[in-house]
């Protein structure tokens, strides 16, 4: 391909309305185009860097037994509404009705597609295990897209459907596609792609993983306990935090705590530390507007997530009115008001003499002991874990907080969908029962935009070679002398001959526009050929990422690429 | 690939919603299964067919400097206002709202995007031709889905858009895509497609061409001569009538004629020829239901789509009423009501002594001469070409009419979208021009549909090499039986390890049941491995059109597999 001939605009100047830099750094290499908020047009070089994507990930899903089959984009609402989720998914899913007024939505996963394909075919118990998958276009209506195609409405996915017939083989196949999933990362060159306990979501489920590449700019975090290997997205990690009783539990006594509302203000005020209070967090359930309090100790704070688990359903945070019983400022356990559900975090527990609201104006407690003043209450896990905090796993303060780009994503959905779709196989007793599923999604677009998010320089993208848009990218500076033009056209064509994928610059441009341009497309090797080069009968090979830099005799060139690119692919796939 | 493990049911049953055999076949087959009317979900077999001829179709695109870029599914609305195809394209265009209540719409095709993704590139000259082109979602809200993937509302298409400085230059790129689209057909195995000229409806432009696979039950209806290769979309097809005026004009005399309506009834009546007589059809425009009167010749149809383009807009068949001043059964071209549109076809040029409607309740009148009784009149082309018809470009008698289904199609658009969407590119001297566009498309998923509906027989679908979903497909007859298993396990493995693709059917079923399958898979070649063949050390090698039969020693089978393979796709990229 020459640079010459490739349709896409390249500039300097960072766009304006770019967060992230990968966001910026495709906008400006002419890899996508903006069509609508979350919407893109792709131009050749990502087509080309999600194309080698994709067939990485066939090959890898391939081989633990997936077959290929193809989903529809647009699906009768009927579908949704045996789930259960053309109700219970919010407005993420787009509804809407065609030219005969029936209510259809755009495919944003497809459990339900799948249990469709398959429930007649999956009536016997021998038929089991299979795997099906596909790599299909998908909308969400994300209320905030973000981040180029990082976050957006529409993206290609590939998402995969299995079905078993015991939770012991999903387990061992749930481990085959993890696997599967290393190696997908492994080959489209970011081995540092890290797996985490996550929250199942929407999706059901127990037991489900996320793949993350890490970077600052990421949407999730992560924590990561570097000592035992230990991960988990912050929304599904465990927090243990541990407290000694002071030997001396002090009387529970109202403090007069003029103007004093927040955690932070009594703690000054007491000159106690925020590890010796009682902080009330409140919420309200969406569905009726009731009130939900927390108490977490005063430095922790409240992971929405687990709470949500815990109350099977969505909350918002709390607006208090006069009518609620409630004091703002001044909520603490003891004397609180019956109107509202009352929760206490693990964070609590063993701990006495901490301060809190005394649930009256003005006035707070201290000498709080739970324990002795609320015997009996129950404590349960509400609470975000923290940076140096104690891993769940090894049980050292080895916790530390990282951000990542969710790249991927595994669950072990259960019978959710089976059941409520009533997909029944007969087994070799000739009794009914609900198959076990699980489902595995990788998004496309989104990953070769966070390649770009953690290998990047200030100039452009460093591709890994496998899913490079190009495998090398020759120069001719000044294509006009003719000894340029003719080894450079030679180069071109033999490497092309031989196999290489080349994107070639002879445009009668200066040099430094040249490498601008070149750095823009991020190709992992470069070959420069100048006068000044030939003069010394060499050409010049670069890596992108600055690893390596030789002067090779011109007729070595080719041999000396070649055996570059294999040996980058093949450290890849190794 | 073993076929046990194959998702997907075959049956025998062809079932009674499918009106033409290759959509009994492929629900038989187990490669689709309906989801909503027009959306089917794709079994493996059908996404291995499609993934072949998107593959064909990749490579022949990037032959003709194609580069491959993604449009999106959905776009915003205002993309198509600045066209003016937001108003202008009917209900097919599905439109809808996003939770922001922006309005927005499905892809049925991506003129509009391909110019938006361009519309800075192409700012110079010198960045011209160039071509993108997309393999995508896209739907199409179409009022009657029919024949399984031949007609859907939801298909996977490649879409290709070609821009030009002159429209030389265009037609020079035109005739390469034709030929490109030559080598895509005959690639898939399908050589036998036509290309017809073709009415380029919603599209805009001038010329255009259609690709047809003949078969009976196509939804086009195709004039072709035999004699001088001569094709046409009937829709196209410029109908050529001659007429001999008798030496004597009568005179117009009004005759009696009550209770005669008909052309049929009204020639009976006065016993003479069809040929002898002008008839009216009547439609109304549907903007105003303003009234269209168009006068032919009695033997001659109207041919809607050269009506639609003169007109300039869409109609429907007429009501008349008794206000619009129209005699039913009684409508003539002298003395007719000023109150309509009047338009006379070519084939009514040269003629005299006609008989026709009086306007007047229960009378005709015979003696018609249009050039004496209305005189100055214009006669344009409003009619169907007919089987033995004069050909259009060799002047013979020798039209016959085929029906066909059209696999992809070509458009020489002109200005139209760069007009509407103003994009510009300034020329050597810097005078600004609107760019010149070509677009062209293929449906995938019609195409593995039509090559079914093509190439069939009673027991399942015959597919060409090219596309086949495997290469060979084994059958071991009696896989209990230890020498039938181990020797075609052997070969299984040995001709997977050569890179053939191969469908493997150990299942312990009778041969009937296994023939059954294999037909409905309809690989093009069959190994049978049974413990008769392997009494006299051979396997069976027959090819699923019956075009040849084989026993060949069990030790020569693979090679002998594996030359027929090779010659079968030699052949068709040849």
């Amino acid at each position: 391909m020459k640079l010459e001939k490739l349709v896409g605009d390249r500039f300097k100047e960072r766009p304006s309305d770019c967060q992230i830099d990968s966001h910026a750094i495709m906008v400006r290499g002419g890899y996508i185009k903006y069509v609508a908020n979350g919407i893109f047009s792709s131009y050749m070089p990502t087509k080309r860097i999600c194309r080698k994507i994709e067939q990485i990930i066939r090959e890898e899903m391939d081989a633990i037994d997936g077959q290929e089959v193809q989903f529809p984009v647009v699906m009768p609402a009927s579908l949704w509404e045996e789930s259960g989720r053309y109700e219970s998914v919010g407005s993420e899913l787009l509804r809407f009705s065609d030219r005969n007024r029936s209510p259809m939505v755009l495919g944003m996963t497809h459990e339900e597609a799948a249990v469709h394909l398959v429930r007649e075919y999956g009536q016997s118990y021998t038929k089991y295990p299979f795997m099906i998958y596909q790599i299909q276009t998908k909308f969400r209506d994300e209320a905030r897209p973000r981040g180029g195609l990082i976050r957006v409405r529409e993206f290609t996915m590939k998402d995969a459907y299995s079905f078993h017939t015991s939770q012991e083989d999903l387990e061992e196949y749930y481990a085959k596609c993890h696997k599967a999933y290393e190696n997908i990362f492994r080959r489209a060159g970011v081995p540092e792609v890290i797996s985490v306990k996550s929250d199942s979501g929407m999706m059901g489920g127990s037991v489900s993983h996320e793949f993350m590449l890490l970077t600052p700019v990421g949407e999730d975090t992560i924590a990561i306990c570097k000592e035992c290997g230990f991960s988990a997205n912050m929304e599904a990690a465990e927090s243990i935090i541990e407290n000694t009783r002071d030997e001396v539990s002090n009387p529970l006594t109202e403090v007069y705590t003029p103007n004093i509302h927040t955690i932070e203000e009594v703690c000054d005020f007491l000159k106690s530390p925020k590890e010796k209070s009682c902080k009330a967090v409140v919420y309200q359930r969406n569905e009726d507007d009731s009130y939900v309090v927390v108490f977490v100790r005063g430095d922790v704070d409240v992971n929405e997530t687990k709470l949500r688990n815990y109350l099977g359903c969505e909350f918002h945070p709390a607006v208090i009115t006069e009518e609620s019983g409630l004091n703002p400022g001044y909520i603490g356990p003891v004397g609180i008001t019956e109107n509202c559900t009352v929760l206490f975090d693990l964070s609590l527990k063993n701990t006495n003499n901490l301060s809190c609201g005394a649930n009256k104006e003005e006035y707070h407690y201290t000498g709080l002991d739970l324990d002795r003043d609320l015997p009996g209450i129950e404590y349960h896990d509400f609470a975000k874990i923290m940076e140096g905090g104690i891993c769940p796993k090894c049980g050292k303060h080895t916790v530390t907080i990282s951000r990542g780009i969710e790249v991927g994503n595994i669950f072990q959905l259960g019978t959710k969908y089976t059941k409520t779709m009533n997909m029944t196989y007969l087994d070799s007793n000739g009794e009914a029962h609900y198959p076990i599923m699980g489902c595995y999604g990788i998004g496309v677009g989104r990953l070769a935009a966070s390649v770009c998010e953690a290998h990047h320089d200030d100039y452009g993208p460093i591709w890994p070679m496998p899913i490079a848009p190009w495998h090398v990218h020759i120069c001719a500076v000044r294509s006009d002398d003719a000894d340029v033009k003719a080894t450079a056209d030679k180069l071109y064509e033999e490497l092309q001959s031989a196999g290489a994928e080349v994107i070639y610059d002879d445009r009668q441009v200066s040099a430094g526009f040249m490498f601008s341009d070149a750095d823009l497309l991020g190709v992992p090797v470069r070959v420069v050929i100048s006068p000044r080069n030939l003069k010394e009968n060499v050409c010049e090979i670069t890596a992108r990422d600055k690893s390596f830099s030789y002067k090779i005799p011109v007729e070595e060139t080719k041999d000396k690429v070649l055996s570059i690119i294999k040996e980058m692919l093949d450290k890849a796939n190794s």
